[in-house]
């Protein structure tokens, strides 16, 4: 029996004022709720169900999903890659299904859904099953047809998500793929023991950290104004925040109808930056640690363009760059495997106050569906 | 020696308003030039200059560039995978070398790029390097840092592009990229001579095909003052394409700076939908073959919520599809090896004439410099 998280309470709006408000302030409960499927906080390791087939054999992982879930396989793509150093490719479902991958032995497939009926991904799980591939599935719905055709399913389990835009569906299935480059890694002999008691710490703390992140609801709702009265905004990031910065903007899009758009920070300077200026806010994602010199420095052409930026870093990284944003907000200091779940908040935030702020229909965006079951 | 194209002649306007212009009207010859050296038409055949490794060895190929470049990267993805079936991966450079990517033995490091000196793109080159991967470049500059450090030298021999916006180098870039993949696919044994004959053909045809597309000027530029009053434009293509639609964004981007943006058509429906109303062109790329109709699907879902669509195919195409079309260009009917080749000049011709119609500085747009040598 596989719990769903769901209880009747769960379905209606409680004292929020939008079912999108509510499930992005659920998210510490049902990430740590998710998580405890996948921790064994007491031997301070991960774990995933049993499964029939063996993770060491694992030579290489394709991940296909569509839209948000996407987004989380390109973060997962640098999990794996990072600690089980097991190539990975990402794909978009649409794309994947229709120009014939090359699909090798020894690939584990990864679908990731939360309503576990998305046509495309569904039409691509199928595909893989169909050339020999073993398959998992980061699900939200138990019952769903993905759930029922992976061989292993790996749930997540954020109770039922009402509003369109998928927010905590996203850092449930971000926990979860979390937890599966720690297993795969630690298959492939690539993680120590102690390595391993480390990151499920840091797993363990996500919970809290996201409720230090909400915390700074206010501030961001004060912002919102701002941002609201732009035509087009850009999200920058690098290395897992760069996919964020793609869900950023795609949040806002989906309920703000404000064309935003994000990228990687290093292609900024490879045309989008003519994009660039005094009415565009630029939202950087740069949490202090290697990388964030290196964005600080793509930040700062864009600001020399007349670029108002708003970036999102811990104290250290606002201490170190925050002078010449016109907002900031603080995350707390996270280690970079979790900093995506936990930069997730802001970015869910942003887009919400501003379709507030814009008084569009937040929970149902014009134009799109809940669940995808059409091509 | 590597011939380069160079000669006085080129690098004055001609009779053209600007470069841009100017490299978009060269394509035919510096297409022919570049494929001129890939190619023995008489025996019918794909050859790629001599090498000191063996290409049947390569059991996957990592490709690396930025910008433009980079969706020659995505473009080559298809073909690699679809001729020679061997799994490709393509990385924006700036990602690349941060992200310690894994790289495994018989990898076939590819990068591109015009100038072959991109700051990003020549320390992924010399990570590949370092990391014992052999590599490739196609690069048009013969005399260029990239030029002499890789492995094998593919140039393309566009001339000099003064342009900031690349055009010329682009199909150029594809072309070789062509011949690669074909290379590729020859020495893995996925390639049977006929199939062979049949692709050469079609590639010797690509010059005459960019001409025929280039006979669509005056209409591009009759409709370009439409477009040039958006505020937002969105571009949408599948299978190869999809990274054209990338490309063709980008170009409006960088030129117009109207704020453009590429989608893969079946992503549509899972968030960028909710910016279409009728103020939003959709540009929609769909060459008739086994993708149309889908693609053809996600634009009528558009143009139920208002989209004025600007369809881009060949007369079966349009003839199925172009009747609520606000405007319509019409393509030569094109193998669908040769099409991204082909469908890049009304992209272009788009890009130019919707900016001269907004007259911004077309060779010279604002914040970008031609040969990113910076981080």
């Amino acid at each position: 029996v596989v719990p769903s998280g769901v209880s009747p309470a769960m379905i209606d709006k409680g004292n929020h004022r939008h079912f999108m408000q509510k499930e992005i302030y659920e998210q510490p409960v049902v990430v740590a709720q998710t998580l405890q499927s996948y921790l064994r906080p007491v031997e301070e390791m991960v774990a995933l169900p049993d499964m029939d087939f063996d993770l060491a054999g694992v030579e290489r992982v394709a991940i296909v999903a569509c839209g948000t879930a996407s987004y989380v396989g390109m973060i997962g793509k640098y999990w794996i890659e990072q600690f089980a150093r097991v190539p990975v490719e990402v794909d978009v479902a649409s794309e994947f299904r229709y120009r014939d991958p090359v699909l090798l032995p020894n690939t584990l497939g990864v679908v990731v859904s939360q309503s576990g009926e998305t046509a495309d991904t569904l039409a691509a799980l199928r595909h893989m099953k169909e050339h020999g591939v073993t398959t998992a599935g980061i699900i939200n719905v138990p019952t769903s047809s993905m759930a029922r055709e992976v061989d292993l399913l790996l749930s997540t389990h954020a109770g039922p998500e009402i509003g369109v835009a998928s927010t905590k569906a996203f850092t449930c299935q971000l926990a979860v793929m979390a937890a599966l480059a720690v297993n795969l890694a630690r298959a492939k002999g690539k993680l120590g023991g102690d390595e391993e008691t480390e990151i499920v710490r840091h797993l363990v703390e996500a919970p809290a950290s996201i409720n230090a992140a909400l915390a700074h609801d206010a501030e961001i709702e004060a912002m919102a104004h701002t941002i609201a009265q732009a035509r087009d905004v850009l999200y920058l990031g690098r290395g897992p925040d760069y996919p964020l910065a793609l869900e950023g903007a795609l949040k806002l899009k989906e309920i703000s109808y404000i064309h935003a758009e994000g990228y990687a920070s290093g292609e900024m300077k490879h045309g989008p930056i003519a994009l660039i200026d005094d009415n565009v806010p630029l939202i950087v994602l740069a949490p202090s640690g290697p990388l964030f010199d290196k964005t600080v420095s793509n930040m700062q052409e864009a600001q020399a363009r007349g670029a108002r930026v708003v970036l999102i870093s811990d104290a250290e990284g606002l201490k170190l760059a925050g002078e010449d944003a016109v907002a900031t907000i603080e995350m707390p200091k996270v280690h970079p495997l979790i900093s995506p779940i936990v930069y997730a908040v802001p970015v869910q935030l942003l887009a919400y106050h501003v379709a507030v702020a814009k008084g569009t229909d937040v929970d149902q965006p014009r134009n799109l569906a809940k669940s995808v079951t059409v091509e």
